[in-house]
C-alpha cells in the first residue's frame, strides 16, 4: 500500500501510527502542503482527493481511501491485531467519541487552510488556533476522566490515544498552556514509550524540515 | 433510552434517522441551543456533555455517549438491522469518509458557537458558512461519484446519507446555490420517500420552532 502524507500534518500522523501499532508496511509518499503554494492542490493529488488534504492510503489494487479515521478503522477490520478499539461496545462508543472531538470538534478549526482564510479576513490566527485547542483539549480531558487508566479508554492504546498525540503536538506549536492537562501529559508520557509512536512522530519523517 | 437534542441540531438529527431506520424507540428531551443564552451552557447540559453540545445518548444503564458517529456505530452494533454501513471492506471505509466530510470538513466550520465567535471578530457569518457548505457539498459530491448509486453507497442508506440529509437542509438555510450538486439533489429525494428520514425531519420535532 502507499501512504500519501505529510510530515506535520495530524490526520497523517494518526494513520502512521495505526500502521506503525499493527506492523504493515507502506511506501509513503510526501505531499508538501505548503511548497510551491502547496502540492495538495495540484492536479496529481486533487484526482486521489478532491478534499485536496492528506493522508490517502492507497489500497494494493489502486482503490484510495481517505479520511484518517475511516482509514484506521479500515486498518483495524484488515489487521486485527492489536486492536485500535475496545471489544466492550460502550468503551468502543466512547474512544471513538473522544477521538472525534478532536477529529472534527479542534482539528477542522485549526488546521491550515482555515487559518489561512481567517489570516485572509484579518482574524488573528494564533489567537484563534489556541483558543480552539486549549478548550478542545481540557473538555477531551474531562470527558476522558470517565474511562482513562494508562491510556484514554482503559490499559490499551486505542484511537483516541492515536488522535491525542499529534493534538499536544500542535499545542505546543500554538503555545497552548499545558500546566490544567497532566491527565492528557501523562498518557502522552506512555505512549511516547512506544516504538510505534516513536517511528511515527513528525520529526522522524524523510519530509520533516525542521 | 434518552436523546437529549434539538430539532435543528444536524447531529441530533443524524442520530434521529438511524433510530428510526432501525426502530429503536428513544425518549426525546429537547436542549435549547438558543433560549436563555443556550441550554447547552448550563449545569444540567454540561454534566451530560463538557463539550457543551448535543446529541447525548443515555443508555438504559444510565451511561452516555456524545458524538453522533460514534453514536451510529454504537446503534449499529447493538441493533444490526437495517446495517448503517456496507459489509465491504473498502465500501464500509467509503461510505464513512463521506460522513467525515460532512461531521468534520463542513459542520464545525459552520456550527452555531463557530459563527458566534465569527461575529464577535467582525467577520460576516453568512459568507464563513456558504462558502465551507458549498466547497464541501461540491467535493463530497465529486467522491462519491465512484460509489453513488441509488444513495451514496450502492443501494442502500448508509452512514454517508445520513449525515447528507441535514447538511443539505442547512445548505438552504444559508442559501447555498444547489445547482451543480443534482446527484445530492436526487439522492436525497430518495431518502425524503423513507419513513424513517420524514419521522426524524427537524420540522417533525415536538421542539421545532418554524
Amino acid at each position: 500500500m502507499k501512504l500519501y502524507g505529510y510530515w506535520r500534518s495530524s490526520a497523517s500522523w494518526r494513520v502512521r501510527i495505526g500502521l506503525a501499532l499493527k506492523g504493515v508496511p507502506v511506501e509513503h509518499h510526501s505531499v508538501h502542503l505548503v511548497r510551491d503554494g502547496g502540492e495538495q492542490h495540484q492536479s496529481a493529488h486533487r484526482a486521489r482527493n478532491p478534499m485536496r488534504q492528506v493522508p490517502v492510503l492507497e489500497l494494493d489494487d489502486g482503490r484510495q481511501l481517505t479520511q484518517s479515521l475511516p482509514i484506521l478503522e479500515y486498518l483495524d477490520q484488515a489487521f486485527p491485531n492489536p486492536p485500535l478499539l475496545p471489544s466492550d461496545p460502550y468503551l468502543r462508543a466512547r474512544a471513538r467519541a473522544l477521538a472525534e472531538v478532536v477529529n472534527s470538534g479542534i482539528q477542522p478549526l485549526q488546521n491550515l487552510a482555515t487559518l489561512q482564510h481567517l489570516t485572509q479576513l484579518g482574524v488573528d490566527r494564533s489567537e484563534w488556533g489556541r483558543h480552539y485547542i486549549y478548550e478542545g483539549l481540557r473538555n477531551l480531558q474531562q470527558m476522558a476522566e470517565a474511562t482513562a487508566d494508562r491510556f484514554l479508554v482503559g490499559q490499551e492504546v486505542s484511537l483516541a490515544d492515536i488522535a491525542l498525540i499529534p493534538q499536544l503536538y500542535n499545542a505546543r506549536r500554538f503555545d497552548v498552556p499545558l500546566d490544567d492537562l497532566s491527565l492528557l501529559r501523562d498518557i502522552e508520557a506512555r505512549c511516547e514509550a512506544l516504538p510505534a509512536f516513536q517511528q511515527a512522530h513528525a520529526h522522524r519523517q524523510p519530509d520533516a524540515n525542521l
